[in-house]
Parts: structure tokens; C-alpha cells; sequence
């Protein structure tokens, strides 16, 4: 009995892109869905209770951190993630790989895992396929992530095949230590650099695996627009109808309708709250910058067509006083709204899909969003 | 026709404590009341949906912040406190005397008024009693406050008898320039120091001025609780039976308690807020440095008697956990948690005002909460 599983509700007619269900252990999932980003078991400045009054579905916590402190087997003491965060709707967390490969000093790969250093305080620390699906397994997310080597970007095609055999034969071993496949979804990630045929070796590779769901990684690191859309080209529509299909570490509005339109389920990213707490928003017709001094006596809302919290009741006046005033409240505020606003787009995305529409509706977003270059 | 009106509901027979309601154009106030402080318009770390949730009914801002920062004109085109910050229930301002004394620079006090520099970018300034009042007029709280001097602890008897006399000149100045009486109380305070002959030569003057309620200040600034409750003593009978009478600057449970069983009905201070943004809390038990070791693995809520969000959804370990990674979440809780804690505990003080029990609810309150000479 698989603990999640994708129901397709319908594709739309004019792009491809899939609306459904991910159905979890801890409740449903409609998709395209963002994901927010709990990285430390919370999603900065925001509540659980907040979380759910703007829709979120699912949140994504990451293992790296939390093995960190407060520990995975503390975690597993309050009663998992779920209990200690008091948040009972489906968590996904990742497998610490990224953060081990971008946040943690001298770091040895070999075969058997990985050697590092924390971040915070300098102690040297192994993680292996086995151990991070251990962690994972105390820290009792809905669904996990194999643990695999996030490439640089750029990588030589060599380091990138040797690398991506490996995450494979990592892939394997985290599916046979897998403690709790009843209660835990275990993604595969898609790897292979920029290469089209090493991606599709890591499909073929992954899909054989018959994991019930995958996650096309090592994407937004740094790479043009253009790559990460060729690889979602290259890859998602290899990937089975049947199972959710999940892209790492992408979340601007842009990104998540091109993603949804080449096929992608599930989106997360720490762009939106890292911005909102310095001061920045998404609105409907582009990005706002609140701090800024022309907005010192501007009484509208970040965003006159959302219905969030901090829109329905603040301005940008105020906002940008709380910025000015280092006040926690401003954070708060621009976070709920950032986080509601990509919420909102996840369900007008779904709504486009349902009526066969989504690339016109890119194109109505793009003209009233703005967007130029510089944000694309 | 006065902007604030106090009704007196009755006498604890007991303790002679008070209780009753103020009326104000923006709702009833039950007193005794503590007054949470939201100096930069902004209870820190909560939004206005929380304060409301935890049963606040008033709270204060700090003149002198907003005066510096964003600037009275401003606050009074977004419509005032209330509708800058989205608080549709009574405030209170102070008059900027206390920071202006306590925080300012290179301050030089005349009859005319204070010339100080800000804390915030040493820029020179100005403050007479006339502009005090224009600022409070300009942001619009329900209950604005006289400027006055805020002596040191220890002052000599000679400063603090001229510094009392100017004080008393500066409130009819104040007085005088009022520009709403019609719907902004102005409370005249109580100076004098700790000399009991100038404390109440202070009352004699303040009450010929017929204020609609008054505070008394310069207390719990570093002298003796002893000193402090003498003041008390000396001053609340004086005061006349049928105005609110506000205790400036105190917020400690044990000093709530005592003020009420000293005829006081309004309470404000900054403790709260503060300790809790430091990982301290009030509990029934007594105080709890959530931050601390022992409560690593401690799934007990903060308080076990308490009712707030705080209480019912995490643990202690949960809160230090957000303490030990900088999370914001863990400020927004303990805050919560303190201010419910004294709201709830002004509601029991009031209780047994009703009952007439108050002092035998001081005793049990103190032995459960464990007070010691150092909380003292």
C-alpha cells in the first residue's frame, strides 16, 4: 500500500499541464501546488495557523538543518515533525543533500557518503545514502527525498556522469534501507547536470526504480532560464503519468507557470519569504520594493487584488515604517502576503487548466506582471 | 462632554482595590487593566488580530518613537494611530517626556520646553509642552498624556520640588493647548519623587486642573518596590474617586497586584514583551527561561494553566528549538504567552475584587508562583 499517491484529474488542452491530487497520509494535495519552505521545522515569521488561513497544502522542511539542531531523534521524541511543529497537514523534506553540497564546509565525497563540517558550529559529520534516509525516517515527513549529489552549475560532462551513476546507485541503496515505505513516500531525484542525455539515463535509471514519485533536481543553481526549461523538456514527459512529479528549489511566479505548463506538480522555494523579509513583494502587476521612499506615504496595499492578511487591513506606508523600524510585524506581513500571492497563482494556474487555457493565461499574467528580462 | 468617562462598579471590602470601566470613543476598558506597549506602533511581534485574540482592550504608543519615526504628520494622514496600525480600540500615548529624559542626548531642559538629540540619528530637536500635545493631537489616541519631567533615582529634594513646580506649569500649558478635549482625554501626571510632602503637593495641583484621569510617573526606575508602594500610598487615595488612575511604566505580577490593591486601574510596561523576546516567560509556577538546557526535551506547554496559542500547540522544547535557531516564531510565541498571562491574570485580579479577595488572592498567588526577595 503506497502511503501517496497521484490521481490525474485532468491535462489541459492548450499546454499539457496536469491538474490532481496528491493524495498523503496527512491529507490532500492540489495540484500544481508551492510548497512553502519550514527549513528549521517553521516557516519563517509565519504560524502554523497562518499557514493554514492562506491555503498552504504542504510544507517543505529540511533535513540538513534540522539533523543540525535540534536533532532528528529530539524531533522523533515530540512525535515527528508533525508533532513538534504542530502542523498536521502532509511535510515533505528533502535529504539534506543540497545543503551539504552549498551551506557545509569541507565536504569529501566518496562512494560510501559524505564527509563535512556543520555550518554552525565546525563539527565534522558523515552522511550516507542510509543515514539520511534514517534521519529522514525519524523526522517522519509525508513524503522524502533520496539522498543525491547536487551538481555546480557550470559542470564538466565527465563529473556530471560519474556524479549522476553515483546518485543512482545512492538511489538505490536509500529505496533498500527505507524504513517506513507505508508511511513515506520516497521521492527519486532526476540529476545529470545540463546534459540531455544523462538526464534521460537518470530518468530511465529512476523510473526502473519505481519510486512513487520523482523530483527533477540540481535545477536553479545558477543556470539561464532557458537551460532549466530544456531540462524540464527533456525530461518530465519521460517521466509516469501516474506518479507526482516534483521540481527543486523553483519558486517565482514565472518559473512556477512555465513549470506547470512543461508538467511539474509540486514547486518549492525560500525565494518568496527570503524577500519578504527584506522588504520585497510580488504583486499583480510586478515586484514591489516596500522599503523603498516612495512608498513613505503611499496608504494603498502591497497588492490592491490580494485578499491577504497584511492586504486587507495594512499599507505600504505602514509596512515600510515597520522595515524602517526594524519591527518583526513588517516581516510578518510581507511574508504572509508573498507566500498567499503564490498560493493564489497555484490556484488561478489550476483554474487555467481546468478551463484549457493556461497559455493564454501566462499571457495575460506576463503582460499585467510586467515582466522583463531582468525578471525572466 | 469628556472624551473618557470612569465608572466605578465597586470596592474589593477586603483590599479597598477597584473595580470598573473606562469609557473611551473607541470601547470599554475593564480595570484594572495592564496595557500592552506598542512603542513604534507596533506591539512588538504581534499583529493587532493577536492582541485582540488575547483579550487586549487598550494599548499605548510612544510619542517620542513616532514623533522620530515616521513622523506625527504622516501617522495623522493614514488617519491617525488607529488606522496607521489597524487598531480600532482605545489608545493610550505617553507625551515623550520619559524618553526624552531617559533616552535622548545632550538634553537641556528650560521653562520653555527640552532640547535633546535623537537617539536614532543625533539630529536636534525641540520639545516644549505645546508641541508635546500638538504630536499626541496629531496621532490621535483616545487617552494622551501631559509632557513632564521624569526624574532620576536618587534626586535631590531641591531639583525634585522646582522640577515638580515646572511640571505642574508645563501640564496647564498643556492644558491650555489641548486642541480635542472632546475626544482626547489628557491626564495630568503625578511627579515629585520620592518625597512624600512633594508627591502630594503634586496631587493637590494636578486635581484643582480637573483632568479626566491621572497617572503617577517617575516610579519603577530603579528605587525599592518598598519606596515604590509608599508612593502609592500616599498619592491614589488623594486622587479623586470618580477619574481612571494610571500607573506609569509597571508590569510585573507582583506589581500589578499591588498597585490594585492600591486603588490603581491602568497598568502599562515593557517587561513583557521584552523578557519574552529574550526567551523568558511568566508562568503560574513563576518565571521560565525557555531558553535554557533543562527544557531541551521538555514537551510540556510553557504553562499548563494557560489558554493562549502558545500553550495549547507547542512545547517548551519546540520554543527553545526556535530560540536556539533565531526563528521569529519563537519571540511571537513567548509574547503571546506573556501577554495573555497578565491579561489573564488582571481578569483573576478582577475577579476577586468582585469577590472580595483580593489580598487572599495575593498570598496564593505568590506562594504558587513561588516569589522570592529577587523577584521581589
Amino acid at each position: 500500500m503506497l502511503p501517496v499517491k497521484y490521481e490525474l484529474i485532468k491535462q489541459c488542452k492548450q499546454s499539457g499541464a496536469r491538474l490532481g491530487i496528491v493524495h498523503t497520509p496527512h491529507g490532500d494535495i492540489h495540484t500544481p501546488v508551492f510548497m512553502p519552505v519550514g527549513t528549521q521545522a517553521t516557516v519563517k515569521a509565519m504560524s502554523p495557523a497562518e499557514l493554514k488561513d492562506i491555503g498552504a497544502e504542504i510544507i517543505l522542511s529540511n533535513t540538513y538543518h534540522l539533523y543540525m539542531r535540534p536533532g532528528e531523534k529530539l524531533v522523533e521524541k515530540a512525535g515527528g515533525l508533525h508533532g513538534f511543529m504542530n502542523w498536521d497537514r502532509p511535510i515533505l523534506t528533502d535529504s539534506g543533500g543540497f545543503q551539504v553540497f552549498s551551506l557545509a564546509d569541507l565536504r569529501n565525497i566518496k562512494e560510501e557518503g559524505v564527509t563535512f563540517k556543520s555550518h554552525i558550529d565546525g563539527s565534522k559529520h558523515f552522511i550516507s545514502p542510509e543515514k539520511a534516509i534514517e534521519i529522514e525516517n525519524a523526522l517522519g515527513a509525508d513524503i522524502i527525498m533520496c539522498f543525491d549529489e547536487c551538481l555546480p552549475y557550470p559542470c564538466e560532462y565527465d563529473y556530471a556522469k560519474n556524479s549522476l551513476y553515483r546518485t543512482i546507485r545512492w538511489a538505490e541503496r536509500c529505496k533498500e534501507s527505507h524504513a517506513k515505505p507505508d508511511t513515506q513516500a520516497l521521492f527519486g531525484i532526476i540529476q545529470g547536470g545540463m546534459y540531455r542525455d544523462l538526464r534521460e539515463e537518470s530518468v530511465r535509471e529512476m523510473v526502473k526504480m519505481d519510486f512513487p514519485g520523482y523530483s527533477i533536481g540540481g535545477l536553479s543553481i545558477g543556470e539561464p532560464k532557458d537551460i532549466m526549461y530544456d531540462v524540464l523538456d527533456w525530461t518530465a514527459h519521460l517521466l509516469p503519468e501516474n506518479k507526482p512529479r516534483y521540481l527543486m528549489g523553483v519558486g517565482s511566479p514565472d518559473c512556477l507557470i512555465e513549470g506547470a505548463i512543461r508538467g511539474i506538480d509540486m514547486f518549492d522555494c525560500v525565494l518568496p519569504t527570503r524577500i519578504a523579509r527584506n522588504g520585497t513583494v510580488f504583486t499583480s502587476k510586478g515586484k514591489v520594493v516596500v522599503r523603498n521612499a516612495e512608498y513613505a506615504e503611499d496608504f494603498s496595499p502591497l497588492d490592491d487584488e490580494c485578499d491577504c492578511y497584511a492586504c486587507k487591513y495594512f499599507s505600504k506606508a505602514y509596512i515600510r515604517h515597520l522595515f524602517k523600524a526594524k519591527e518583526i510585524l513588517g516581516a510578518r506581513l510581507t511574508t504572509i502576503h508573498n507566500l498567499r500571492f503564490l498560493i493564489n497563482l497555484m490556484a488561478d494556474i489550476r483554474q487555467a487548466i481546468m478551463d484549457d487555457r493556461l497559455l493564454d493565461f501566462r499571457e495575460e499574467f506576463y503582460r499585467k506582471y510586467g515582466y522583463s528580462d531582468e525578471s525572466k
